[in-house]
């Protein structure tokens, strides 16, 4: 066991710092102007355009794709890739689109390699490796627990050399996006089914006739326009050609599974970063703010939870390097514990280092003066993100009480 | 000790219930529409103005403020006044403004009963109490710790026969309403006085030149334009004549005291309103939606949370209307420590409830589709607004630790 | 509504504040050395004697009992008795023996009140009114989940004139204190009935053949042998007159309800007094102890912890008293809600606020010398006495959830 | 960056657990078996000594001394140590003593090894290394904060060749059992140096006239006499020679440190053990136990805390083996934030986990019937051993809340 990380994910570590220092925290108060100065627009501003040029000379481009047989990416292994995700997480807004390193992009990209055809990855994945056209993730539906898949509504049905989508999906992050040409859509193919293949996953255009997006939702008062939003999009005889299906007919559920597993670990990663973020911006006011005849820094209630903050950081940073650590060497399936374990502890404590920065920062922590309100918002959507915790954690304790369990795996003992 | 209500706090109750479930409720959706469709717009929509009818009809208007010798407002003992503020919290958008019952207006108002002049209180207190115009309450400063009175920057200096403002201002809510005319500014008249009579109250008209709105403010994403947001303002040279001074010279600090022990119960009443909105929500979600073959209400993760919520907030209601009756029977003083107590516990415990609340209804609660993630954001910020948690909580702390101290007052031992 | 306890109950609160602060206090370390003393003996040290003596002629005696149509007791409402329960709780080794207000005798003098013939009240109730015999409660059972009440194994069957007893039970508090002359057992004469009918409660004097003490019970360490300990018994072919079945045959789950209730609110009447008296000590410790150059008092730490106590005691004791209230106005049965809330909450938060304070003690705190450790660990029990926490939330939250439902009783909405 | 243990780690790690559950485990009984059978007795069992002859055959002896140019002990790096210690909490009153590294023998043979002389070697550290004698340490004392060294009272004059000792100690573990012929003692030479050069070690022979112990001390109620107690210890006019002093005067304070980081690891190991002995205890529970209709196991309130209790230790062990990790690689001194880190949160969370599973065993649990009750009680006192988790708190939020600080040693960031 050693827990020194080696000299490449220093490297890759010490390179997206640097860029973050240099470039990306300086750029969030002008992508702020750039909101202030076209409210009305959906889809990034140019500020990002700048940084994603940098961070591609510098080699911070599509890192998050672990390399593998198919010859794309050149990324990180989940080990190595999971400090540069944490950076990202500092500045959530801008530097994982500025790396190419955003959900749902990510997600889709993972697809596409796993998935996709010759055909379908040169359409859709070159452009996307290249960030030319961004993609959207359709699976959530308006009144339905989308934790349980057997409960999808949205038909895809076979029509001579077609597949004709109906239905209605929301939470379809960054579809309101002008750049955004890919739906990736989830529908049953087969309703009367296995109850695990019922469900296909279709490429859809979105400029595919019959594809409305009915309205942008918010998020905690947050419309995230600059990220292309969360779309509510509704599909009627949305037709689309057969090569369009991604993986096999009743693949569906097994392609999600796929592709929630490493879309979880890079949501903690970053939720690490924003951890970190809180706290740096946390040790500058307490040290600066004074109040009632001293700096907030020699307050024993502060002290006493930066020390919990730490804490809690720096043990779930370590669950998190595990989890990527087995992913890679014994494969995401043998990890579904681990990345459970994270997917319902990460956000939660982030969430609450958060909540207490915003506490320091009196009522200035709620508005968009510092990146806090903002985090803590994302922290919140985490928790539902990818299924609400409480399925998560089901799933992990009833595991966890299995007379022939134990501990997680990789243990000693 | 008699835990029944009075017939009057009954028939104020039932009153106020009815006014909810026939008529606010009812305009929540048509509130959104009237928002959607004019997105630019500050300040109240029509629908407001129809229910301040209805509610004035009723004999539902101004119940906060307690009878006393001042002749005014007519309303209801603290005690009495209880359960209707925690009805208007169940739906704290439209029914606290529909009853004339809401922030900063309310402390405002008191503000002039108690120390304005007969001409301060015909100019401002008859339209306030009538609904004509509204008015802003500007304590709080970007930069400083504002429970620390001792911090606040903004001057009012004599000038002849008149006060001159300069400072700077924020979380002034319902500034950018077009009906708010009023501005109660504290500020230092005598910046070498003794700690606590260094302040003073002065009413700025909204529209005296040197008042420039400098921008609104979010909290959580939200900017409660129909409010009239939360402004930050600059005042320049601001001119007012003598007259315009509340109170006497020195007194801002107490002033500004009174004002928020009636304020910071009001809080609590309301969002009990808010907790017990959400459980109505709750229980209609967990009984209607089904994942992996029941309903949510079967579960014991459901049902330990419901009980847990349902015993905070009886528990938290008691000791809110144990501290209204010491309002009312021992003055609002001798409640310090209770409105300390239920200022610390209330909210935070409102906030937990609603975090839950949005986990059971999954992304759907965190956007504009129920009342959630509003009521969420308002809990949360509530534990900012009129000073941290932490500072009322480090006061109570140290009274308990007082050797003479024991329990809170009007305790049987 | 009023939260100003009657001349009454500030009478017997001030006599029993009197009463522990002169007499009961200082008897503590008396206590400890009569059990040094003689470390082998079960049963009450002589001092408990001296004691009840003074409390019998300051007229503290028998309180916990309401006055009814029965004539017995003379003792006060649930809510005038709530006060001095809790002082009694301040002391809770020696004070609720020395007012004859000590579980388990308390719950079965109750059931021989309310149930029990002429012959059984004269034979059994009157010495326990008058403490010259102490009685034991055997409803629990080792290896069976003893909140399920179909779960008994415990068998009391029908032999001619007679009632055999066979079964195994234990945490019979009190049964090994010499003076315990009374064993009430719950058993299964009807193991065929409809579920809540197959249960009987029989009066089994302790000296019966084939009554077996196994062995003594320890609760976190201890042993509890001033009080008669927890013992484990084993019945073989006892036989009892048939004379001696409380109530009717079939009637054993009826009564344990009926005992429950007021058994629980008097729990937790006793769990606020040792909060409140963790508070005192904590209050004395703070002040006194002094660490890297300053009393504890002043760190931030403490105090917010101690207003956190505070605030939980205070609102909690509120809901206790509404409980207390609603069984006096209402019936045992209307408050079901409200003792399931008070139970679950009331003992969790009291073992928090003991946890703190021993804390606050150091090492001395887990140690004999204050009485913290054995509060705590008295608490700690709580959470298990007459069923786990979980049980009764899980009751309460199906309740809450059950869509006619809304807030407790008595609620003004 | 490496997660799977070495060869020799996972050789030492099975073999501890084997020993464990053919040896360990079968013998917890005979070991309550030997203590009712000598109620009045100090020190252990023959049982003990059985199992050390087991132990020692199978190389599982002082394994908690890392190698060094000391050569003596031959045991492990603190990171291939940390599974066999975890392996030892499982059962705590005995694998320890079974294997010589109980505590607080570890830590004195770690000081004799450091900071002994030959003679001092030869004398006290051969035979404890050979388990034929035992030690105390006596530091804390009582009415003192013993965190805060300045506070020490005990004297330690010079006079001539010899040492007096005067003062009292308590809470020295071990004392009472007839095997302890050791007393390390720390107290003042020196009361005006400077803070944290006031303070030696002396070797006090515990036959030394003038040592008295006053009194045995209980824990929540255990009095742990088969570990020889915690003593409270008074020391008048106890002379040693001059050669007694553990090394340098006015180095105590330092030895003490020195002592105390491997000392709060071991415990921290130790505590996760005592986790996972309950996770194992709460599977079979909650499969077997059948409460209103089905087992345990399948109710969601008992997955989620098990789901919670396993992600808790899974990051918590891996903060332990990194803080062990970088004890070794970089020193103990490097590794104090993570030190102060672990001994925070490591009981807390271990109290928390054991609070939960005697829930899940209902009364019982809190009986000897099953270890947890034990388990608690010293997971509790952990809390306070070494000092109160507040003081270490405290110090590590002061280091976090530097401007010059981020995260602890060794991370990426």
């Amino acid at each position: 066991m050693d827990f020194r990380p080696d000299e490449m994910t220093r490297a890759f570590a010490d390179e997206a710092a640097a860029f973050l220092d240099e470039h990306v925290l300086p750029a969030e108060p002008v992508l702020a102007q750039q909101l202030a100065a076209a409210p009305g627009e959906w889809g990034p501003r140019p500020i990002v355009r700048e940084l994603q040029e940098i961070a591609r000379e510098r080699g911070l481009w599509n890192l998050f794709l672990p390399p593998g047989p198919h010859g794309r990416g050149g990324g990180l292994s989940n080990l190595r890739y999971a400090p540069v995700a944490e950076i990202t997480g500092r500045s959530s807004r801008l530097a994982p689109a500025a790396m190419n390193c955003a959900a749902p992009d990510t997600g889709n990209m993972e697809l596409l390699v796993h998935f996709g055809t010759p055909e379908q990855q040169e359409r859709w994945l070159e452009p996307l490796l290249e960030a030319r056209i961004r993609s959207a993730f359709c699976m959530t539906e308006p009144g339905t627990a989308s934790s349980d898949a057997s409960q999808i509504g949205t038909r895809v049905q076979r029509d001579g050399g077609e597949w004709v989508v109906n239905g209605r999906k929301w939470f379809a992050t960054g579809a309101m996006n002008p750049e955004c040409e890919l739906l990736v859509v989830m529908g049953k193919t087969d309703p009367n089914g296995p109850r695990h293949r019922q469900q296909s996953m279709v490429l859809v255009p979105r400029g595919t006739p019959g594809v409305t997006v009915v309205r942008p939702l918010t998020v905690l008062g947050y419309d995230d326009r600059d990220h292309g939003g969360h779309a509510e999009i509704r599909f009627e005889d949305v037709r689309v050609p057969a090569a369009n299906l991604l993986g096999e007919p009743g693949g569906g559920f097994a392609i999600a599974q796929a592709r929630l597993g490493p879309g979880r670990i890079h949501h903690c990663m970053r939720a690490l970063g924003m951890a970190e973020r809180a706290l740096d911006l946390v040790r500058g006011r307490a040290n600066e703010r004074i109040a009632f005849g001293g700096p907030l820094a020699r307050r024993g209630v502060v002290r006493e939870w930066a020390a919990d903050a730490r804490v809690q950081v720096e043990a779930l940073r370590l669950l998190v390097l595990k989890t990527a650590w087995l992913m890679d060497t014994e494969g995401n399936r043998a990890a579904m514990k681990e990345i459970q374990g994270i997917k319902v502890a990460v956000p939660r404590a982030v969430q609450g280092i958060l909540d207490r920065a915003i506490q320091l920062f009196g009522a200035a922590g709620l508005t968009g003066d510092h990146p806090l309100a903002e985090m803590f918002a994302a922290a919140r959507a985490l928790r539902l993100a990818d299924g609400p915790d409480e399925v998560h954690a089901a799933s992990l304790g009833k595991a966890e009480l299995r007379l022939s369990s134990s501990t997680m795996e990789g243990a000693v003992q």
